[in-house]
C-alpha cells in the first residue's frame, strides 16, 4: 500500500541526513525542531488527510503508472477532473492548515517534467521519460515528499546565466562523467525543502545555447553528499521558542523556504532528465510555472477561508458583528477569494490532454489565476486587519497575560462580549496578526506575490497567450474593414 | 428540423402583430425600422451561427424532452457541460456581434422555470411542469426567441407590492376565470422584446402571503391583446437614422430594452406556471438570476474581445503599439476580461443536478462572477478610453469627412500612421466610442451594472452562500477554542 | 470697467465672422445654433457670476498689469491665494453648469506664456514678454475668451513632428516675412472655439533643432483668414435638435470640442510669442501642461458635485436612500471627490513665484491632481450608474411620455416615490445618463483622461520629479550605507 | 530656553520612575531596554532636529502663551501656515526615522482641549481654558512629550459606556473629592506612551447624560501613583534582542503602542479640564480625530518615502531598475504617497480659525486624508513587496551571513549586482520586511487603519460634512425642478 501515515512519513525524515543550518548553526534534529516542526506539520497533514474516508476522493488517485492507490500530491493527473481534484485538494489542506503546506512544488514540477521529458525524447530520441517515470514510481511507492527546486539566485538581473561574473549564480554542469555529473549553484526560496525526501531540480528560465550548462533537470536525495539547506527566516519566527503557545499565532502550522546550496553534487545518469537540451528549458518552466500558478488558486483560498473565518468570529467577539459596514467587508472578502477560486477551477476546467497523455491547465487562464493572486489576498488582509482593530499590533504578551503582576489587568481590559473567554479573543486576534503580518504573511502575502514568478512573469504570458490578432480580426468584421 | 435560419426567423416575425411605441407613436413596421434593426441583427446571428458547421457543437444541442438537435438557446442543461458550452456559446455571438444579442433571458427563464415547476409539482401536487414542458416543447420545434420578463416597475423600493399605493406597479393577477386568469402591470427593462415570440413572465422577487396575487409566472405571444411594447431609447440611438454608417459605430449590430405594459391580459390556463404559490416565488428569481449572472460571463467577455481588438487595432493605427505602457494596458484588459470568463467558467463546472435532472449552475460563485461583472467591464471601458485617444469624443462627422467644403482638411488631419485609410482609423474610433458611450454601452456598462440583478443583490446571495459559520470553525479547530 | 456682462459677451460674439463647419456644413449663425448654444451657455456662466457681488472675490481679481479689476479667467496669478481661489473658481463652475465651462484653457495658456515669455527674453534678449503682456492687456481690458491652443494633429504617433509624411500634421511657420509669418497646420480636441474671441496657439511637445519651424507661439482673432473650425460631434449631441428639453439631460449647459484648421494664415509680428526658439518649446508645454492639470482638481470636483446631487436625488426619489450600501456608496464618491479637490487644493497651496513675478502650482502635486482625475470620475460615474438604476439607460422617450397613446402608461409606471412628481424622476434620470454616457460624459470622463495630457504624461512628469535620489539616501542614512 | 536637546530629553525621561511591564515583568530601566529603545530614539529626533538651523522654521514656533521660540510640538497652530508646516515637519521625521515618533498625539490633543475648553468655558462659565493654559506652558517650557490617550478598551462594541457589565471598560470617574477625582480605567493602543512625561486623558466617544463620569479629560504625570503601563508587542520585536543589527530591518528606530492602566488614580483639580460635561465630550473626540487624521498626511508620507527609496535602492541592487514595469510601479507608489500628501497639506490650507483664536483643519478633507491612509500605504507596501522580491522573506539570519560553516555560502549566493556589497543588499531587504510585514509594519500599516479612528469613522464625519443637500439643490437648479 502506497499511501503512508503521517506517523510513517515524521519516521522516514527522521532517518534522513540533512544538512540544515539556522542561525549560523548546524540544526542537529530538524524533525523535532520548534521552528521548523510547524511547517513539519502541515506536510504532516497531506498524510493523515489521505488517509481519512471522507477526503479520499481528493487526496488520493489512481496512479497511471502502477494502477496502485497514490497520494494525489505524487500523481500524474489524467483528466481536467483531476486538475479540478487538485485545486479543492489544496483549497482543504489551507482550510484545515492556515498555512503553507509545502507539498505543491513537487507535484507540480512531477507533472511539468512528465510531458516536457516525453517531449524531449519524441523530438531527440533520449530516454528521459523512461528515466523520470521509474523516479516518479519510487516516489509514488514510497509516497515521498519532492522539492521541486526552480528558483536560482540569479545575481545581477540584467545578464544572462552565462554572464554573471560568477559563473555559479545559476546552478549548472560543472563536469560530466561516465557514470553521472557534477552539478555546482544553489536554489533560493526553496519551499519545504527540510520536509522533504528528495529535490527535483529543473533549470529556472528559457535558455539559449550560451546557458547549455545550465539547461539541466534532475533529482538527488535531500541529504546527498554536498546539499547544504540553509534555513530562511521569517517574520516573528522567534516566537515559536517562546514559552507560551499563542503568541505564535498559528499554534500548530506553518511553511518554509530556505536556501538550498549545491556543492559540487554528483547526480547518477538515471536520475538525470535534461543535461544541455536548452530549448525544452523554457517549456519546462512555463509548464511547472503553469501548474504552480494554478495551485494558488487552491491554497491561498483555504487559507483565506480561514483568515475570513478568524476575522468573523473576532467581529462576534467584538460585538460588532451586526454592523452593515462588517457585514459588507466580509462579503468583500468572500468575494475576492472566490474569485481566485473561480480562476483555479477555470484553468483547470478548461485543461487539455498533453502528448504524453498526461493533463495541463489552460496556460491562459492559469496565469489570469496567479495574477489576482498577486493582488486579492493583500487587500483581504486589509480588510481582515480593519475588522480586526488594533488590537492584533497592540495586545501585551502571553507572558503578561499569565503574570501575577499584570496578568489580572489584561483580562480585565481585553474582555470584549462577555460571554466570549478573554483568551480566546487573544487567540484569534494573535491569528490574524500570523497571517497578516508574521509567518503565514510570508505565504500569505509576499509567496503569493513571488511564489509560481513575480507578477511581471504573468503578465508576460497572459500577453502572448492574449490573441490580439484575432480579437483585430473580429472588429474588422463587425466593420468591414479589409484585413 | 427545428434548426431555423435566420431569414425564416426574421420572416416568422413580419407574422406577429407587435404594438411597439417609440417617440410617441405606434412603429409600423418593427422589423425594418432603423433603430431597431441592428438588435434584429443581432438575434439573427444566435440563428446564423446555428447552422454553421464549426459553431454546431457550441450553438445546438439535443432536446431531453424531444430527442432533436435544438438551438441550445431553447435547451434545458443536461450537465455541466451544457452549462459550460452555454458560456463558450455567448462569448462567441458577444465577439461576432460587439452587442447584446438579447436572447439569453428567455433560454435562462426556460432553465429556471422548468426546475422550479418540477419542485412545485412534487410538492404541491400541481401540473405545472407539464404545461411549461409542453410549452418549451414547442419553443424548441418551432426555434422561437422568448422574452424572459422578470423585472417590475416596482415604484417606491422601500414598499412591498402589496404596499404601493398603485397596486399595478407589480404585475398581478386581477381577475381568476375558469380558463385563465387576466393580469395587469408592466416588466421594465425589457431586453430584446421586440424581437421575441414569447414573452415568458415571472415575478420579480420572493413574496409573502400578503403578495400572493403577485406569484404569478406564465407566458404568452407577445402580439397578445393588451401588451404593449414601449422602446427604451438609448444614448446615441438617432445616429442610426442619420444617412452614413460610421458614426452609428457598430454599423450592423446592437440591442434594445423595452417596457412592456400588460393592460389586463389573458392568460389560458396551460400557459400559467405559477398561480400564487408565493413560497416557490424566491426560488424562481433566485434560479433564473444565478443562470442570468452565468450568462454575463459570457456575453459581456465576448464584447470585452471586440473592445480589446479595437483598442489594439486603433494603437496600432496611432503608431503608439510598441510602447510599453500601451502594451501594459491591453494586458491588464485581457487579465480582467478572463478573470470575468474564469468566473462564468467555474460556476458551470462546479454545476449540480436539480431534482427535475435538469443541471443548474453554483450559485455562490455565479453571484461571484455577476459581481465582477459590475466593475471590470468598467474599467476595460476606461483603458480603452485611455489607449484610444480624445478623438473618440471629439472627431467630426462621418458628413464632415464626405463634405466637399471641408472633407478634404478632416482627411487631411485625421491620417495617423500613413499607410492606414483614414477612414478606418475614424471606424475604429467610433466602434470604441460605441461601446464606451454609445448604444452598446447601455449593454457593456449600464446592463452589466443592473442586468440580472444590481450589485448588492449579488452581495445577499454571496453572504447567504459565504458559509461563515464552517470557516468559522477552521478557525477553532486550529486554535483549540471550544464550539 | 473691464467686467463684462454675459449679454455683451454674446453680442460680441455675434459680431464675428467665424468659419464653423457642422455635419458637413457651414454653419452661419453659431451664437444661436441649437447643438452649440449650451456650450454658449456654460462660458457665458463666467460672465455672469462674475457680476455677483457673493462671487466678486473668487470670480475677478486685480490685474498686475493694469491695476484694475478683471475677470479671473484673464488674470495672472500673483499669490497661492490666487492659485487657489482659481481652483475655488473652477469648482463654482463646474457645480452651476454640469459641464465644461470652456475658459480655462485660456486662463492656463495665458500664465504659461507670461512666465515663459519673460524667461525667454532674459535669456535671449528678446521682446516677447512685452508683446504678450500687450496683448493680455487687450484681453483683460475687453474681457475676451481665448482658446489656448495646444494639442497638434499628430499624425504617426511614433516620428517627431518633421518627420511626418505630410509636414503639416503638426502645425508650423511655411513662410517668414517682414511684418509675421503664415502657419499651416490644425489644432485638434480645442475646447470652448466656437465661442472664442481670439485663439493663443502653442507648440504641442519639446522639440529640437530639427523641429525649429514649429515651435512657434502667436495669437489671432479666431475669424482671421484662413482659420476653418470643424466641430466635433458628441455622444447624444442630436438630442439637442429634438423638441423637448428632457431627454438632453442638461437642458441648459455644455461644452465642446473642435478641430481649428489653419489654412496659410498670416501672423503680424506683435501677435508672435515664440519663433523657432524650440528649446523653450518643452517649458512652455510642461506650464501649460501643469496649469492645466490643476485646473481639473476645480472644474471636474464640481461636476462631480452635480452628478453626486443627482444620485443622492435620484436614490431619495426612488426610495432607497436609507439602504446602508447606498449611504456607504454616496459617502466613497463623495470621498472620491474631495479627494480630488484636496489635490488642487495642494498643488495650488505648495506653488512658488517664477522669475517673471507670476505664480505657478507645484508641478508634481500637479501631475499628481490630474493622474487621478483620470481614474476617480470613472469611478464616481460608475456608482452613480449603480444607484441611478437601469432606468438612465431604458427610459422611453419624452415624446413617450407625452404621447396621446403611451403617455399615461409611461407616467403610471414609471411613478417612484408616490409625492415625486414622475417628470422629475425622468429629468435627474436623463442627467445622469448625459454625465456618465451624454454630452458631458465627453467633458466629465473622456476629457478627464485626456485633457492636459494622456495619462502617461503625467506619469513621466511624476517620474521626472519624485526625487528618488533623496529618497534613497533617506534610507542610506538609516542603515548606515556608505554613500 | 524651552529647545532642549536630544541629550536633556532622554536624561529627563531617566528621572521618571514609570511602571512599565512587558513579558510578564516590570521593566525596571525603560530608557535602556532593547524592546523600547529604538521607540525612543525616533522621539529624540523629534528634539535633535529642532535644534538644527536647516530645520527651525518647520520643527520650532513661537508660542501664544509665552512668546517663546518652542518645539512645535508643543505649539497651539496660530494660522493655516502653521498647520502646514505641521504636515511638513511630520513628513521631515517620518523620512528620518522610517518609523512611528509618537510625540504627535500630544501636540494634537493640545490643540484639540485648547479650542474646546475655551468654548465650554464660553458657554458654561467654567475655569478649564485656564487651567488648560497653565499645563500646556509648563509643557511648553520643559519642553514635554505627552501621551494623548483617547482609545479606551471598550468591551462589547455593541454597548455604550454605562451598559457594559464591567463599568470600567471606559475610563471614569469613581470618586468626586474637594481635592480632585479618582479615576479608573484604561486607555489602550497608547502610542509612545513610556517616552512621555505626561500622559493627557481624552473621552473617547461622544456622550450622553447617562454616561456623564465618562465624559472626563485630565492631565497626570506618567509615573503617577496607580499609572501601570503594559507594552504591547509588535511583530518582530524580540529581534532586537539578538545580538545582530540587520535582521531588525531599521537598527535605529521604532514605535510602540501600551495599554495603559489607572488603578484608582488621583488627578488634582487643576489638572481636570471635562469632569462631566458629556455635550462636550463629541466635539473634543472629532478635533482630537480631526487633527490626527490630518497628521497621517505627513507622518506616514514620511515613512512612504522611506520605503519608496528602499524599493528605488533594492532595485538598483538587483539590476532591474532600467525594467519598464518596475519604473512605472515606483511612479505608482510616488503617485499614491504624493496624493496622501496632498490631502494632508489641503485639509491644512483650507483650515480655519476657531473662537479661541486657534486653528483647525478641514474637517472633510482631514477626514478624507485619513480614509485615503487606510488605503494607499497597503497598496505602497504590496508594490514594494513586488519590486523587492521574495528575498525579504526568505532570507537566511544574519548570523548565517556571519557564520564559519556557511557564511561563505550566504554571501556568495546573495550577490545581486558584483559591486554593491552583498550585506548592503541585505539591510535593504530587511528594512523592506521591517516596514512593510516587522516592527515598522505596525505603524505603517495597521495603525494607517486604525490610528486616530477606524475607517468606518472617517465615513460617518465625510457623511455628516458631505452637504448632499446643497448638492441637489445645484442639481435642481438646472433642471429646473421645484425646492
Amino acid at each position: 500500500m502506497s499511501i503512508k501515515s503521517g506517523e510513517e512519513y515524521i519516521e522516514s525524515l527522521r532517518k534522513l541526513n540533512l544538512e540544515v543550518y539556522m542561525f549560523g548553526k548546524r540544526v542537529e534534529n530538524p524533525v523535532d525542531d520548534p521552528i521548523i516542526r510547524p511547517s513539519l506539520n502541515s506536510v504532516v497533514q497531506t498524510y493523515e488527510l489521505a488517509n481519512r474516508p471522507e477526503y479520499e476522493d481528493l487526496m488520493t488517485a489512481t496512479s497511471n503508472l502502477s494502477g496502485e492507490k497514490v497520494n494525489r500530491f505524487t500523481h500524474i493527473h489524467q483528466s481536467t477532473r483531476d486538475l479540478i481534484k487538485k485545486v479543492k485538494m489544496q483549497r482543504l489542506l489551507g482550510q484545515k492548515t492556515g498555512a503553507c503546506f509545502q507539498r505543491c512544488v513537487g507535484m507540480d514540477a512531477f507533472n511539468a517534467v512528465y510531458s516536457t521529458t516525453y517531449e524531449m525524447d519524441q523530438k531527440l530520441g533520449t530516454d528521459y521519460f523512461e528515466r523520470f517515470t521509474k523516479f516518479l514510481e519510487y516516489v509514488q511507492k514510497e509516497d515521498l515528499v519532492v522539492d521541486g527546486a526552480m528558483t536560482d539566485p540569479k545575481g545581477d538581473r540584467s545578464l544572462s546565466p552565462s554572464k554573471q561574473e560568477d559563473p555559479d549564480l545559476y546552478l549548472r554542469i560543472v563536469k560530466k562523467q561516465e557514470d553521472g555529473i557534477i552539478v555546482r549553484g544553489a536554489k533560493a526560496h526553496q519551499t519545504g525543502m527540510v520536509n522533504s525526501h528528495e529535490i527535483l531540480v529543473m533549470p529556472t528560465c528559457a535558455m539559449r545555447e550560451d546557458d547549455k550548462d545550465y539547461a539541466v533537470c534532475f533529482a538527488v536525495p535531500a541529504d546527498t553528499k554536498g546539499v547544504r539547506i540553509i534555513y530562511g527566516r521569517q517574520s516573528c519566527d522567534t516566537r515559536k521558542l517562546e514559552a507560551g503557545l499563542i503568541d505564535r499565532g498559528n499554534p500548530k502550522f506553518g511553511g518554509h523556504e530556505a536556501l538550498v546550496v549545491f556543492d559540487d553534487v554528483f547526480v547518477p545518469k538515471d536520475r538525470i532528465f535534461m543535461q544541455g537540451e536548452y530549448a525544452f528549458s523554457g517549456v519546462l518552466v512555463e509548464r511547472f510555472a503553469g501548474f504552480h500558478r494554478q495551485s494558488y488558486g487552491g491554497c491561498k483560498v483555504g487559507v483565506g477561508d480561514v483568515l475570513i473565518g478568524a476575522t468573523a468570529l473576532i467581529s462576534d467577539y467584538n460585538g460588532t458583528e451586526k454592523a452593515s459596514h462588517i457585514k459588507d467587508k466580509l462579503i468583500e472578502m468572500t468575494h475576492l477569494n472566490e474569485t481566485l477560486y473561480s480562476c483555479g477551477i477555470a484553468c483547470s476546467c478548461e485543461g487539455h490532454q498533453t502528448a504524453s497523455g498526461s493533463y495541463e491547465i489552460d496556460m491562459l487562464l492559469a496565469n489570469v489565476c496567479k495574477q489576482n493572486i498577486t493582488r486579492f489576498p493583500y487587500e483581504i488582509a486589509r480588510l481582515a486587519e480593519d475588522i480586526a482593530g488594533g488590537n492584533i499590533v497592540t495586545l501585551p504578551s502571553e507572558e503578561d497575560f499569565e503574570s501575577p503582576e499584570v496578568g489580572e489587568w489584561c483580562k480585565k481590559y481585553f474582555v470584549a462580549k462577555k460571554e466570549i473567554p478573554v483568551m480566546d479573543r487573544v487567540k484569534v486576534s494573535r491569528l490574524i496578526e500570523n497571517i497578516t503580518l508574521g509567518t503565514a504573511a510570508v505565504g500569505y502575502r509576499t509567496e503569493s506575490m513571488h511564489g509560481a514568478g513575480s507578477p511581471q512573469a504573468q503578465r508576460i504570458i497572459i500577453s502572448r497567450q492574449s490573441n490580439l490578432e484575432e480579437k483585430k480580426g473580429l472588429v474588422k468584421e463587425i466593420l468591414d474593414i479589409e484585413k
